[in-house]
């Protein structure tokens, strides 16, 4: 029998868990949930019930596993450990500085109640996080560098719109290429925060707003541009949906690190992803994932997981030894 | 108490093994075993004993995980089977094709002697499986490239060497770059065996022997040489000597793949190692290991095991907690 997904609801990552299931012929829609009136909500695959997200306790034991699909400031803090009490849940939590408090509340519902959880499944936290533990339990004499982009921060952007006199903007988080292949060298630089990245704005500005005053208040706006090299450009509603609107992303993680008796080797670990789609790949880990989850809950694991927990294996659909054989 | 490791067999492997400890200070070095005469054998840790291989059974109670440092061809399908009885082993089996009933082997003697093992640890097979693996389960609908090089392969140094004529020879297997780049543009290309690596052979003839023939003979030495571009340059002994001599290796794998309603969004992952010390780094890669596999024996599970049956949380000596809050 297939496991049956439910998705939390309609979003780029929701949309995007329902398209990549068509990659993941083990598993199957069940149930799409909604905030929003329900009759307002179509969806792709026919057959499957948009329900409000107030009867979602009903479906309680018609969904193996349930993805919380919201976003990481209000949504998933408090969705993702409610509904621990009723599914197994999985969700895509992003917030570095706040995970260890997500996954407490997490574990506890999900342990009192006897679910199993996954929290912050992705590529950033996520593969990247892997990657990252990958290059200090190998090279533990070494330094590690996380570069991300080129990709649109949610967050610069939102910072952007509100500054007085823009309409609209999106913001682009660029690596440099010299920090890259001094780092992919081998080279180990001390790097600063605008050594690593620039910042690239696309903004609208409101009919008759100061463009020089707009370009200054971003520039120097703290935390978010000022310690970085800012680039913004003016440009029309119509270009900013026409060349702007994607959703690419990407990035690198690098461990470079030295052994031998006189430390006399450098090595360097490079894992880079190039996305098209952030939300679409970012569904994919999700359900590969989503398996592992499944798994564990089948062993009668309880409470709360992350990508450090789960053994490679428990992602596939291939049997150890056909994984043995084909892919060691 | 620190993790008591034993070496057997004290070339390469098991001296990348011993200097690889001082940069993991839960474990240390407890015996090196050796079918030479110990005698014969200096160590550069000092207050560790030299052991007769024959003498290793008298260690069994006071070594936490043997490590199996002898080659794929001869020495580890007798050897890791053979101590599997004793001791908790690992290996760095590489023969990809032997790999399954090397595993059936192992995996029998482990579990009838309450023993825990792993096979094939290192770089390929291991890291590089590893990231063949993630990339199947999140980019189904792609394709997979493995890249090696630039760096010296063994057996195709060996096949070189057994040329009439050839007193001594290197080989490198070298990625070719457009075809690197391709791949990392996503462009899926189609790719045959010549296309994706030539072969660089470094040469010393013997005194009087007819280098157009050798030079031939190599070039169309079938599975070796012929379905590959292969360029062989003559040089003196002292030169192979001193520029031929490093371990340097490494490789490159991708999974390059579609998603989306319409298969719109192309995605490329990729993941690179870039390596001044083969040996060096692969023993790196399985003192990780090891300390997962101790864990592994602490818990009471029996048998044999491979990187994909690994929580990555296994490999570090940080708590869960430290985990994810430092590196997720």
């Amino acid at each position: 029998m297939a496991i049956r997904i439910g998705i939390m609801g309609y979003g780029n990552i929701g949309k995007g868990i329902e398209t990549a299931l068509a990659d993941y012929p083990d598993m199957e829609l069940a149930v799409v949930f909604t905030r929003r009136n329900p009759a307002d909500v179509k969806i792709h695959t026919s057959g499957v019930p948009v329900v409000s997200a107030g009867e979602a306790e009903k479906w309680k034991d018609k969904v193996d596993v349930l993805v919380l699909a919201g976003g990481s400031a209000t949504d998933l803090p408090e969705q993702t450990p409610a509904y621990a009490s009723l599914f197994n849940v999985i969700d895509t939590f992003d917030t570095h500085a706040h995970i260890s408090e997500h996954f407490a509340k997490v574990d506890e519902v999900a342990k009192n109640h006897g679910k199993t959880a996954m929290i912050s499944v992705g590529w950033d936290p996520g593969l990247f996080s892997l990657a990252r533990l990958f290059g200090h339990v190998i090279l533990p004499d070494g330094k590690d560098y996380t570069f991300w982009g080129r990709g649109v921060s949610q967050g610069h952007s939102d910072a952007i719109r509100r500054v007085p006199g823009v309409k609209d903007g999106k913001q682009y988080t660029c690596p440099v290429e010299s920090a890259l292949e001094a780092v992919r060298n081998g080279e180990n630089p001390v790097l600063t925060t605008r050594d690593m990245h620039t910042r690239e704005c696309y903004v609208v500005a409101e009919k008759g707003a100061d463009r020089g005053t707009i370009e200054n208040t971003i520039k120097t706006m703290p935390n978010y541009f000022a310690d970085y090299d800012t680039t913004v450009h003016f440009i029309s509603e119509e270009e900013l949906k026409e060349k702007h609107s994607g959703l690419a992303h990407g990035g690198f993680v690098f461990r470079s690190g030295r052994t031998g008796v006189h430390k006399e080797h450098d090595h360097v670990m490079e894992y880079r992803l190039k996305l098209d789609s952030n939300p679409e790949f970012t569904t994919h880990v999700v359900l590969a994932y989503a398996r592992a989850l499944y798994r564990f809950a089948k062993e009668g694991k309880k409470g709360c997981f992350t990508v450090f927990d789960v053994p490679p294996a428990y992602l596939s659909s291939l049997s150890g030894e056909e994984l043995r054989a084909h892919l060691l």
